[in-house]
């Protein structure tokens, strides 16, 4: 059986660079790649999921073979199913997540009957981004153009204008 | 592009049930999955390359599309190019190998113009188990079942013929 | 001396297979074992003080020599002296939260002249399971089954009844 | 059950005060405490067994329930069953060893049907010290009597003099 | 180029010996050492802002060197280029928290064309003690005088008199 | 006081461009940086101790500040307080080698009476380069020149014409 459908899933609040490049990577292993917007409905975001969704759109414009889709706030194993997707694949930037990587691991082989979760090591130079080092850079007004993909720029000129 | 052929790379000193278990998951993700035994010239065995080869021919039976081969003492990523493979896969049991692993896949992208490494996490009932601590148990004639394929046990009681 | 009585602590929300296996196992080791039921006022649990207590209490029946007692919101390590407990047990699951443990464990034994914490390793198969993923599952009504103690599914079974 | 016997095993080449408080503390909740001299007969030590027996002896004379055996090249799994010991004592110095605590852990249940390894913390400022590092210290002929127990220095005397 | 100045950040809520052992071996090393009071908004404190910067200035009296500032909520990076200083302060108490750091130390030097950040160990001793486990401890009314500064102690008799 | 000499300590076999990274970064915040060559007794190199050097010396020429001295098998405390240095230099790649750090800290401030050890995170893009990898990708005869000083490869040549 050869791969044919994986699912990235994420809160993208906002998409990084970090994100964008194990997307990439991820598209070149199957035949379409799913991009599930999730939402955590205890923490409160910066973007909307309408942002966050159209940052998305505007990003992987250039991967042919990628589908987003909105899940909001619903069990991930579920969503997998649903999509009928092989594999589920998720970035490890550092060690310490390990316990939490294997624990989802696991609840996720255990609620669907051996859903399998490929992890792809993150790109060293790409490693220290993250969505909240992010926002901290934008609630500061300082510029971010090195670690995300264009259209959250735009997303952000939008916040400051209405602040 | 859907995944054809991917690499599974280990010493099997001896084979042990955690890597048959990833060996079976990762060959339900890709039409071939090479198996390699590959040797660290630096490090006394205690199975010579024959007994690991054997072991690994009479263990992996049941996965028609399967195929071990003998690499010795090559680079890894050498022998990947060679056999056109996609991916390599790899099984992550614990935390503390993180830094070896991201090593690793660093400088496989960088050898390869872009090898992809994917992670499996290990069973959590089978993670516990290593080669290392399967020598110490053969070393001091312990009862070895529960923890390797049968073809291990074989081998074993040769050695014990042998002394 | 030797260990008459000792104290395993925890919020409990709920109680697991992961919790009941170090409470058996720490059982075994002392004459009493009081498993405190301890709540953290800063976090919003799942299930009232009522319910995880009346959970403990059906879950260890079949343990003659563990005593459950409420301790809510106060220090451990006074609860501890209190009861003239020997030592405080604890699980380890996983490398992370060590210097939390470390940290404990010093200021226990600061507290009281030398409290000792006793660590018992988690068994493998049932490392991953913790309370909060539990909750997750519960939250998107799924079977729990295999995690919790019987008595967890009925008190599931009531918060439903009552949404 | 009350715990009557434990077992605290090392190579102890040499004894530190980090090994010393360990015992001190555990010899404190078992009846008897058994201290296993093992030695790894892949590695060169710095003293002999007899010196770091004699060492043990002289170095733990203030604590009567204890008892020093002579271990060599054997399992530990088996020689605490001889020696019918209820648990083994293990100190936590840092989360780097984690994965091996774990995996010895689960085999010392395994083959004994549910031997249980006790892990203390070290004391926070005794954590630093081992033997590695005192044998390192020793080769530099530098003062180490803020790290080892006072017998050890009259060993290293004689080291000196036969060289 | 030698080192004139630094700044060691942190919210000090409250100041622990910890801290001052990092303050008092940065101070050391540079001409002037900045004690920065930064604030999380998000963060509900135990001692206030005003409070807080008292107790630094009653228990650093007798560093000549150190020059307190109160900077509240804004980013590290832009004060520190306000204060031209050379380097900032950081010490490291365990492992856990390393992408963390790597992760402010990358992006302090990408904000500020190469603004240094010098880690130091902490002093084995003082390691386990930190401000939240000393907020705990002062919840509980218990002494802390061997963990705090004699300032912070005033502080809190402070506290409890207006409950 | 401010700081007059630093000294950063290795075996350099064979220097890359992330102990370079280093060394540069070092002799920034100092008027004069020694570069320690130490050699461990225990391990056969594959530079000798004069290729290391000749390496170091080509490749630090752009430095200044910067000496270059030939430790061999001497105690790092030891050399240090020769050189009157006020602090060591150490970088920081991954967590899984803090306890050793941790451990050397404060043996160099135990030995020393206070020498410093001042810790800088490695460049992400550098954090993966490691003296082992290069050693191995020369014993296969790959290109090495993105990971090393131009002089190694000089070095490297010379070794493969002797071969």
């Amino acid at each position: 059986m050869t791969l044919t459908k994986g699912l990235y899933a994420g809160s993208f609040d906002p998409l990084t660079k970090g994100h964008l490049d194990i997307i990439e990577r991820a598209a070149d292993l199957v035949n379409t790649l799913y991009v599930g917007l999730f939402v955590n409905p205890q923490k409160q975001g910066l973007f909307t999921m309408e942002e966050r969704f159209q940052i998305l759109q505007e990003s992987l414009r250039h991967l042919p073979n990628v589908k987003i889709i909105l899940a909001e706030d619903r069990l991930l194993a579920e969503v997998a199913q649903e999509l009928e997707v092989a594999v589920l694949f998720r970035g490890l930037r550092n060690p310490e997540d390990f316990s939490y990587e294997a624990n989802m691991d696991y609840f996720n082989r255990q609620l669907t009957d051996g859903l399998e979760t490929l992890y792809l090591m993150a790109e060293p130079a790409l490693a220290p981004i993250n969505s909240s080092r992010i926002r901290e850079l934008i609630h500061f007004k300082r510029d971010i153009s090195d670690y995300v993909p264009t259209p959250v720029l735009g997303m952000v000129l939008k916040k400051y204008e209405n602040e």
